[in-house]
């Protein structure tokens, strides 16, 4: 690089380490108010919040950013660029031109309607009463539909949209993907709705007390590879992960009394979101590639080690006799293979976060296709509980008694994230594509689940996903690590074998 | 006020809260710092902390805070403003004109300086090698010279270096202060020294569960009136308090196998200092005003609850019973009495952080004589162990064996801190005059403290100081509450009068 380009890039860097920082600063003011701020300094804190993520924004669309991101992608100083240096500019350039194409105090406004929008939907969801938050949701589709006139409109409107959450797929693709996936799924849960041969659920009720599920939950995370020394472990109502920095990956979770397994998953979850966001090149610290691909290949990390490794007969052939030995009451006449089969029990439910392996990824292309409906086919607010309804009277085969258990079950379009839900699902088939490959390259992976020798496996993972952060886009990671860009065929391979085994179902007809 | 002042305050206010939204912010990342927060984010961390300090530097120093200060502080239009808003104007104006004088290139290199000569403290402590630490600590003295210039001399030049922590007292009036202290509390320790009847200390040895300790620790400041919806108790290796914002304000404690008193008078002094920042009136927050009122008022409210009240016979007549409880097999033998005398034993030793509540004030008294030799004498550093020794000689009795014990204890100097240690004995002086008040004001204070009934003294302490905040002066809260200036006496009156009786002295011969 030419030295006055090299001191370009140093003064640049310069302004990336700052948005790090205050990026840092706003996660922990986030994860202490979720972990245990006292009560009463929770509203000055939210505007303290406000405050700094205001100033994050300035930073982020200052003219410095600006004139950074222009002179970077200037083709004969872009072409001196590395690769990483390459991503950098093209994402700061993006996420720069994005924000400064509305205006303001029109972005002002929104952020606002957002924020009343969310209150309107607690009060309704309680209520049953989709009428009251109807209009609050439309006015929040209008703001979207005038937003994507500002972003500019690639390929269909909701292309737009998806393009926030995970770059390069487009409704053509998905529409692709996600029929696939769903011919094949469809059929599936209703094969293991009509198995006589279900799992036994009640073996799993008991009381289990805290300090017992910790120190349980602590030594999975260490079994896992997650560093205590990079990260720590505390209670939140709603678990998650955060990545402060590389070196302060925190994961929370929520030990319930009479569900041990909820805070086990949760656990196996928030720590794979967290080995991938520890395990990140320490060259790519104070830039914005020190963070997940997207959040689709963020979730196929976490629902790697939560479902394909986690809710595994190997998993459990290696950790149910510790896990019988701190909850001996409970389990004493319960055998690994009926534990097992009771922690993947599929059942055709109304709340996709309460769903199975199976199931959500129906919960989530139905709300794929809503989405797309209003977007590109100007389907009204006011029809979306009987679209609903619908759909999943034809993919679940169960109609809500109530649009609180239904259309309202979920906060995200409240506050305007359309688009979001499909990284869920994304995240699935993403992991069992990984999971594929990761069985070829590492053959001996059963027997090294099966006798808790799970370090190789966090270091493959590391070697081909976590270390590179946000330096490649998702389809770049998928493909060089498995040879071939997204195929849902994978997930429902996965899915197939493993719930004929655990179901009994016969071969398909 | 008129409507175009009343909008440049309006806009003057959003500068003023978003230095307080910083200062939590930092608060915040410190306070995880030392609570908890994973070692290998530490460095990172430690970066991020230095981005926002100066971002809050540079909005402290800004051309608006400059502009707003002067247009303030015009006379025409300082005279529309309420007091509290004068003082407002006043010390933002004081701090920017400071920050301003020195050249900023000069103060960087300054504050790299200090942070390596606290590195170098730390090593020539531990070997005991005051040669090597010599020309570190010459040069910060030579920079504070210098900054005493910058900032202009009034009074003395020590008295620069008193004024940023205790405003209002200078030289002339301290020099009275000290002397007058000393001229008492030197022969009552010598009385003390001489006396047969010593508390036996070895009482307090034993072994002490952690959990016992927290808890007891938790019910003691539940007792005082400590809000735990506006802050929450942590362990750290060094006790601290911090107030975020009013609303949250954090104590930590750190529990000793061996000693129990360690914790309970650090959760004493930390809540005292708590107390403080949780009563100040909410008109105040996001103003500068939500703080102590100074180093020196706020030791006092800390050493009020520690030693006035913690360390008061009516308060164990109360609390001795739990206690107790909490250590059945350590106190099981030892009388309300012999507990209360061996945790007030005096002893002339050579360190001031484990000084008693008497001999802590000729520590005191040492470093300031000696601080004042330094910058209105010219006493170079090389002379200061001999200077240190012969002052510990003479005021104690006791010589330090090795500079490690001596003039090498305290951190202060190598970080810059000249001037600060005065505030500590200030802190005891000003709460025995407050004691004085609250006495008379509060008949019923002896019994109020020997049946646990404190809430009425944090509701006077609160009525009187606490919600004052910032809004006065350390004297004009001091003449307001008491009604005469500061006065020695008082602290002399209240040590002679305690420890007569609790070493069985003879009436002043
Ligand atoms: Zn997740
Ligand atoms: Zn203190």
């Amino acid at each position: 690089m030419e030295q006055p380009i090299l001191d370009q890039w140093t003064a640049f860097s310069v302004l990336l380490a700052k948005i790090s920082g205050y990026r840092e600063a706003i996660g922990l003011l986030h994860w202490d108010l979720r972990t245990g701020a006292p009560r009463k300094g929770t509203e000055i804190r939210s505007k303290t919040i406000g405050m700094l993520s205001g100033e994050l924004f300035k930073l982020e669309t200052s003219p410095e950013m600006g004139r950074f991101t222009e002179l970077f992608s200037q083709p004969e100083i872009n072409s001196q660029l590395t690769d990483v240096q390459r991503k950098i500019v093209k994402d700061c350039r993006k996420e720069y031109e994005r924000s400064k194409s509305i205006p303001p105090e029109k972005y002002e406004e929104y952020a606002i309607l957002a924020a009343q929008t969310e209150t309107m939907w607690e009060t309704a969801k309680e209520n049953n009463d989709f009428a009251s938050f109807e209009p609050w949701l439309s006015r929040i589709v209008a703001f979207k539909q005038e937003f994507i006139d500002y972003w500019g409109v690639k390929g269909t409107r909701y292309d737009t949209l998806l393009d926030m959450y995970e770059p390069d797929l487009t409704v053509e693709k998905l529409d692709d993907i996600f029929s696939r996936l769903r011919s094949r799924l469809v059929p599936l849960a209703e094969q293991i709705a009509a198995s006589p041969n279900k799992p036994n659920g009640d073996i799993l009720n008991g009381t289990f007390d805290k300090e017992a599920q910790e120190k349980f939950g602590l030594f999975i995370l260490k079994q896992m590879g997650y560093d205590f020394d990079a990260g720590r472990l505390d209670e939140s109502v709603h678990p998650f992960a955060t990545g402060l920095n590389p070196g302060d990956v925190r994961i929370t979770t929520n030990y319930l009394p009479d569900n041990v397994t909820s805070s086990i998953f949760s656990s196996l979850h928030e720590g794979g979101h967290a080995l991938y966001e520890q395990n990140i090149d320490k060259n790519l610290v104070g830039t914005p590639l020190a963070q997940g691909a997207s959040m689709g290949i963020h979730e196929s990390q976490s629902r790697l080690w939560e479902n394909m490794i986690g809710r595994s007969r190997e998993f459990w052939h290696r950790y149910y006799g510790d896990l019988k030995q701190n909850f001996p009451e409970t389990f004493k006449d319960v055998e690994a293979e009926d534990f097992y089969r009771s922690i993947n029990r599929v059942e055709n439910s109304l709340i996709r976060i309460e769903a199975d392996e199976l199931t959500y990824n129906l919960h989530i292309i139905i709300r794929y296709e809503i989405e797309k409906l209003i977007f590109n086919e100007g389907l009204t607010v006011k029809e979306l509980p009987e679209v609903w309804n619908s759909k999943y009277k034809e993919y679940l085969g169960i109609t809500p008694p109530s649009d609180s258990l239904g259309v309202l079950q979920d906060v995200h379009w409240s506050g305007g994230d359309f688009g979001y839900f499909a990284s869920y699902s994304l995240g699935n088939m993403y992991a069992a594509q990984i999971l594929h490959t990761l069985r070829k390259e590492l053959p001996e992976f059963d027997s090294q689940v099966s006798s808790g020798n799970l370090l190789p496996i966090k270091e493959w993972l590391t070697d081909k996903i976590y270390r590179y952060g946000m330096s490649e886009t998702p389809s770049q990671i998928i493909e060089r690590v498995t040879g071939e860009p997204l195929n849902p065929d994978y997930l429902a391979d996965y899915l197939e074998a493993k719930y004929r085994d655990i179901y009994h179902l016969e071969q398909a007809e």
